[in-house]
């Protein structure tokens, strides 16, 4: 046994409650090293009476490590464990004062998980399970009232710059709820809605106060409450990092410097606020003196933005909240965010901005989720651009559920591209068959997909401006058969649970081979096996399978298993997803 | 290359703030395998100009790995890191999306330290990296007020049991302050002192009140004043993880059942509370029905228990909290104690009974310190029962100080005994020797050594009623030798920041040998080697050292280098202390 690759650490992705009485333990070993693992557990009070040893499962792998799991239920809350590693003939067990040879008579040197506080369990909405978003720029999604476009406007469909104006409103929302509707999403998130300067709105002027561009704070009501009408729900986008530079406390730093009331708002390394060799004597985002760094440490500050957090749900009723920039903020901050928001809407969603590990954050006491961008890039990697093969990506996909919760990946933030990326066409090379590939592993994945505003119909565009393009309503120019292709993928997802549960297999996954097969199932609702053939050559698989009846989701065709394989004749760029119907009494 | 050893994710003890201008970055190899590490570091937003290659120091090793640390000052705040392994030619980047043979061009796929928020930065009071604590149990120490001696009183110095009274009062503490001074104890952490039916007291009765046989709040108040006039501190016991049967809200549940206005103060599984096959109805300490849980996410019982660390603190001016079962009380709930404790005195110490792990509670939000029993084992295992060799001791303590960041080394609360173990006396099979090594050891270590009252002038006992004598005054019946051992240890950790510094550097310690010696050392002050032999057989050792004078610190002599060899002759149970003056120019 190797015991330098074996690893656990409670707390975290390793030990961690899963709901008011089941923890989740976790240990990782060398890929391929160890039989089988048990978890010794009991109550350290009454150990003689309560030590069990239960089996773990390998529930997962990446590229070097097994990953082993198993929930308990512990009597009283309390939790004493260590892990029982056999190879062959050979036993070995991990504690926490180390390895030893022999499983210790009492629970002085083992793991403990203290107590189950219900408090401290992570619980994120249930709602966000099932929630199929679609993100919308709004200066780019549909100008429904001419009337307040800004002054400058062009008209719709031209070329975007960092700087020019097309005049998406909310109205424009407004008019096309029914095309969301019929796509299927049932839930937006809205990059930045509130006043500020720019197109994209990231330069907050008024945190209170709709942009008069987009419409008043009477029509984001009425627009969040149609949108409720229809099982919609609506995430804004909170900005609290930095500020703008018509942001009034920043104008009055600006002019009256240290005597500044608002002096304290800011991160000042020197008075007065100035930009010298091109860097800001303030922290901004970035270097870019137009978002001057709040300091979120400030009790006016902290109070002030807490009061734009709940003003938002309160009077209009948003479902949650998606936060700009998120990491470079004190976990202070977030805290008191959690429980504010939480106070005022329980079933509220807090999205993360993080591009990185975000394991401090995903704890249960700041966010439900981040922007699942690790996520992205694997994908991405294996599907639009070819760097990884199968195995490559299997493993990157093990790496990242083995890296948290189960909770966490149940409500993972999944998508494929954004406002501040490439189009996913884009980054596909313009080819549709890989977007298709990338989108439908999206859709058969666990956690909450994400659609940027127009990729179902097939918008393209590289990095921002690009990617910041009005939206196509002319039918004749949107891509109808992406369009289906996003409909039907979207009402697979809807309809079977087995598509959005944890419970994920992949039952091929080569070195070198770009073709992956992969089961979704769960304990009640049909079952799938999904094939991908990323690559540019035909790819003929035969796979172990129970014996059923598979057919085609797509073709309706039943798929034969012969002497308990399954085959499978993969064109390049091409997907299969065969479902096998279970019924009542148990699997077919 | 060992893949599978290297170990590094971002925060806690890997990547963390040390203070609010510099970041520690960590990271694990195998045991001997890699040559050298250098993280490559810069600013994510300036990545070109910025980024720069910086060498690892190999700080600790444990049993299985080697630790890299290095200190990095980021202009603005921000780091985007990954680490270049070195073994013989080869080169090897550990990215945060995994290995790479190349080193990236951007740091997309680094590792992030996004900003560090002061905050969000551990920042312990600084005094208690100068404290020595002695831990009183008051019942026990001295009885100075006989006029407020519980009836039952049995005469000082009788066999205690679970049950009885001998009268230790706070008037005895205020007695014996000179006692206290003289040894040279700088701090004193009071089991409880709060009104309660035991001599422990660990079943509050009323949080607001000192138990009237111990005295009174002005009483206590008096003696808090005459500490600090001493440069004495004063740590009280918060057992706020459970209440006493004689509780008034505790009462009133058990009389009026689930209509009590104080039904949601507990753990209530079922009505009415009551006892079934040894059971409690209700969550307890253990299974003590006559501690009840107390429901700290009850908004009455945390605004109760916050008001009463407050009171304490401002009403009476004690210097923090020792938390009793304090992982058993929900991480909210700290939080929130945190940040009102520091509200009313940022120098007050937050120290967390925890036997096990503590990383969750040691990331700057919650506690300063915990009770270091891991450092307790390992001590014990090497010099009192002799289960650990020289090699597995140094091991165990890497261990140990590799786990936790920085501040939390340094402000560790170790201890050998308490009143909830057998005496360290008792524990060393009443060998004075062995003692004098493990307490040598405790106050040359980073961290804050504490001794259990009485220790020092030879008391024993086995587990709880026998290590809670009472104090023996007579200094006839004390240890003298022993007593001036520990008043020379203390003064010469007091003197010399070597001794209480991170700095430890283990110069010997091998398989199978009960000797160690190890070096102390500091930016500013002399240096020392420690040696130790922790057997029964002589030991000659000749250790590579730098030339110099060494000076015997207990013998006075000076000690010859030969062929830059220290040469050491440990008779069995034996120490050595060396020191080296270092002038202010440098070093001799």
């Amino acid at each position: 046994m190797l015991l330098e690759a074996i690893y656990h650490r409670p707390k975290h992705n390793w030990a961690y409650a899963y709901d008011r009485e089941t923890l989740h333990l976790r240990i990782r070993t060398k890929k391929g090293d160890i039989d089988a693992v048990k978890a010794v557990v009991g109550d350290k009070y009454a150990w003689e009476g309560t030590v069990n040893k239960v089996p773990m499962r390998l529930f997962i792998s990446d590229m070097l490590f097994d990953y082993w799991e198993v929930a308990v239920k512990p009597p009283y809350r309390r939790l004493r464990y260590s892990f029982q590693l056999e190879k062959g003939r050979k036993k070995l067990w991990m504690t926490e004062k180390g390895f030893v040879t022999k499983l210790p008579d009492n629970a002085d040197t083992f793991f403990d998980f203290p107590f189950i506080n219900p408090i401290d369990v992570f619980q994120p909405p249930a709602w966000v399970k099932e929630a199929v978003f679609y993100q919308i720029f709004p200066e780019r999604f549909a100008n429904g009232d001419p009337s307040i476009s800004p002054e400058a406007v062009e008209p719709w469909g031209g070329e975007p710059t960092p700087f020019n104006f097309f005049g998406g409103d909310l109205q424009g929302v407004m008019d096309h709820l029914d095309y969301l509707t019929d796509l299927g999403v049932n839930a937006i998130y809205f990059t930045p809605l509130f006043e500020a300067t720019t197109n994209h709105k990231y330069d907050t002027e008024d945190y209170l106060k709709v942009d008069p561009h987009f419409g008043t704070n009477e029509k984001l009501k009425e627009l969040v409450d149609e949108c409720h009408r229809r099982g919609i729900r609506v995430l804004l986008d909170a900005v609290f990092n930095h500020a703008g530079k018509t942001f009034p406390p920043f104008i009055d730093a600006l002019e009256n410097g240290a005597t500044s009331k608002y002096a304290d708002w800011f991160h000042v390394r020197e008075w007065p606020l100035r930009v010298e060799n091109g860097i800001p004597t303030y922290d901004t985002f970035s270097f870019q003196p137009i978002m001057p760094k709040l300091n979120t440490e400030n009790a006016e500050v902290k109070d002030y933005l807490l009061k734009v957090a709940k003003y938002w749900i309160e009077e209009i009723g948003i479902d949650g909240w998606r936060l700009d920039v998120a990491n470079e903020v004190d976990h202070h901050f977030w805290r008191e965010f959690r429980q504010t928001v939480k106070r005022v809407n329980p079933d509220a969603y807090i999205l993360g901005e993080i591009w990185h590990d975000s394991l401090m954050w995903l704890d249960g006491d700041q966010f439900d989720a981040v922007m699942n961008y690790p996520f992205t890039n694997a994908v991405l990697d294996y599907m639009a651009y070819g760097t990884l093969d199968g195995l490559q990506f299997s493993q990157a996909i093990g790496a990242q559920l083995a890296a948290y919760s189960q909770q966490v990946g149940e409500t993972a933030f999944n998508l494929l591209d954004s406002h501040d990326t490439p189009r996913l066409l884009t980054l596909c090379g313009g080819d549709e068959r890989r977007m298709k590939l990338a989108t439908l592993f999206q859709f058969t994945f666990p956690g909450t997909p994400c659609i940027y505003y127009g990729d179902e119909i097939g918008m393209s565009g590289g990095n921002d401006p690009e990617c910041r393009q009005c939206m196509v309503w002319d039918k004749n120019a949107q891509n109808s058969d992406l369009l289906s292709f996003y409909r039907t993928i979207i009402a697979l997802r809807k309809e079977n649970p087995a598509l959005r549960s944890m419970d994920i297999r992949f039952m091929h996954a080569a070195a070198k081979d770009a073709a992956i097969v992969y089961e979704r199932r769960c304990t009640e609702g049909d079952r799938f096996v999904i094939a991908i053939n990323a690559g540019e050559r035909t790819r003929k698989l035969a796979v172990p399978s129970a014996n059923g009846a598979w057919s085609d989701v797509f073709t309706g065709e039943s798929v034969r298993i012969k002497d308990k394989l399954l085959s499978l004749n993969l064109a390049p760029y091409s997907f299969t997803i065969l479902r096998q119907s279970v019924n009542r009494a148990g699997r077919t």
